[in-house]
């Protein structure tokens, strides 16, 4: 949950100002993102949602995400699609941070997928880098594979503290990663945080998907083993092949993968867990113990890439379901 | 901001399985409240909030709240009218906790009220009152004037760690108010909350009122009292008795005060700020340091508790704008 920033009904009324979106006739904050503020504004024309980007937030790349989604809603993907003022600008201001309208995406997010939820989040997965084809953007991923080890350093105390011995297998894995990461394979417009959160259904179909800030240009088959991550776990930290079949054909009944990119999966998906145990390892340290938001558990992220590191052939599995 | 019970899809499924409102469309945890956890939901139906009740609301008063919530909308007042479910009942369970479905209320909260708000809000705290009369079910308010000592008894070193000697003058204001504390006021249902927050706004006009979490029996001058207090102070803790008075006016646009009223008003608002201040002078000191939840600063009430000390006649003002 997050709200980060208060907006005042005088900061709203002055940013409605610059935009044909009638006066407001209803302005919550919502829990919905981990990095940004969000706000459900209704107004005369409709309901959309306000979006006031925090620090981890970098401004430049904001071109980049609101763009995106532009393109994506105008290219028949399912995304919130964000509003221009009178002059065109997507990007404004309120309380004194940057800030975006966007349109409103109905759906629910699943706290707990099943297999048929997956196999919904592999084809909304797919059409996503699909609906991206032609983008002409780019940003690259600044919490890719090149970024781990400078990540990690100063973090070793952290990984020890939470498990004795931590640091020295995180430092072999990162070694292993750059020593092995795949190169050529397909890129494009990638979401980078497919998680359940950020993917809605309605009557069990996928519906739609938000929260872009993470969007990058990277290999498509990185984006899958993120999702595979994030969806084919059990709460127990045991690995539903199941559900990671179910993703994976509903991922290929839109797109097919590559001899390369399926090869490449089983170590693009323990670096994709490294990107989060990584991330998930500094906030864990960095908040504050009055802060209003509770950080992620890093050994969640610790777990999956124990089984990775114990099972490099485990999404050598095809998609045959 | 309020989202302390998570409530899965099953569970939100389940819980509308009894209904017949529709499928859900969107389901989102909302900053509105500080006792119960909110969430706005859309079905095919039409827009609701799904409240979550947390352990400070007593589920035994839940029927006057909702039964009370029931009776004003459908006398037109404009307030959020509970859903019953197909057996007819309002009190639902959902994430193990009390829960009940009410419509979504238009309106917009304002966080620095003009001297025009104060008027509105005045006129629909009235409207409250009059929309109350006939309403068949009491309930004793549990933080009045009867319960202030008991509250105290057990914070004196919190008071003083606020600011040293305070204890001893709050036990003075205690001693006085129980002397002095006015009967044979007219009562009847009262909001006891009237706050900013949860007050609603169309177009600069009173729209609609929220959270009855704390509505009960009482007399009608104290809820003024409180709403005096929560609307006619400045920031830099000074009392803008043009404000107040644009409040009074307003009210007594719809439902005069009587001599009695009137007069006992001062002591009324010397009260209504000792109930908020124990209140925030509790939750300091009972949130824990790792709670989603920042307590509200007690010396707001204490700034506003000297004001009324000093100046027992600062509400022998009238209504005459």
């Amino acid at each position: 949950m997050a709200v980060y920033t208060d907006i005042t009904d005088e900061e709203l009324a002055a940013l409605l100002a610059d935009f044909d979106l009638g006066a407001p006739l209803a302005f919550k904050g919502i829990a919905e993102g981990v990095s940004n503020s969000n706000f459900l504004l209704e107004t005369e024309r409709g309901r959309y949602i306000l979006t006031v980007y925090e620090s981890r937030t970098n401004p430049d790349d904001l071109p980049f995400f609101l763009e995106l989604m532009r393109w994506l809603a105008r290219h028949g993907y399912p995304s919130a699609e964000p509003m221009a003022d009178r002059q065109g600008r997507l990007i404004k201001t309120a309380g004194g941070k940057p800030c975006a309208i966007t349109g409103f995406l109905n759906g629910l997010s699943v706290r707990r997928p099943t297999v048929a939820h997956c196999r919904e989040a592999g084809a909304g997965l797919a059409a996503l880098h699909l609906a991206g084809e032609g983008f002409p953007m780019r940003r690259e991923n600044d919490l890719g594979q090149a970024a781990w080890a400078g990540m990690f350093a100063g973090l070793e105390d952290a990984a020890d503290g939470l498990k004795p011995g931590l640091a020295k297998t995180i430092g072999a894995d990162l070694a292993m990663l750059a020593e092995r990461w795949p190169e050529g394979l397909p890129t494009g417009v990638c979401h980078a945080d497919f998680f359940p959160d950020n993917v809605f259904f309605t009557g069990g179909k996928f519906s739609g998907a938000i929260d872009f800030y993470f969007a990058c240009t990277d290999a498509f088959a990185y984006d899958v083993a993120v999702a595979l991550n994030a969806w084919c776990f059990e709460a127990d930290g045991s690995f539903n092949i199941t559900a990671a079949r179910a993703l994976l054909a509903g991922y290929e009944g839109l797109r097919a993968l590559s001899d390369a990119e399926r090869a490449a999966l089983p170590l693009l998906a323990h670096g994709a867990a490294m990107r989060f145990f990584l991330t998930r390892l500094y906030d864990w340290g960095a908040t504050p113990a009055g802060a209003l938001v509770k950080p992620k558990d890093p050994l969640e992220y610790e777990r999956k890439l124990a089984v990775h590191r114990a099972s490099p052939d485990l999404l050598v599995c095809g998609s045959q379901t």
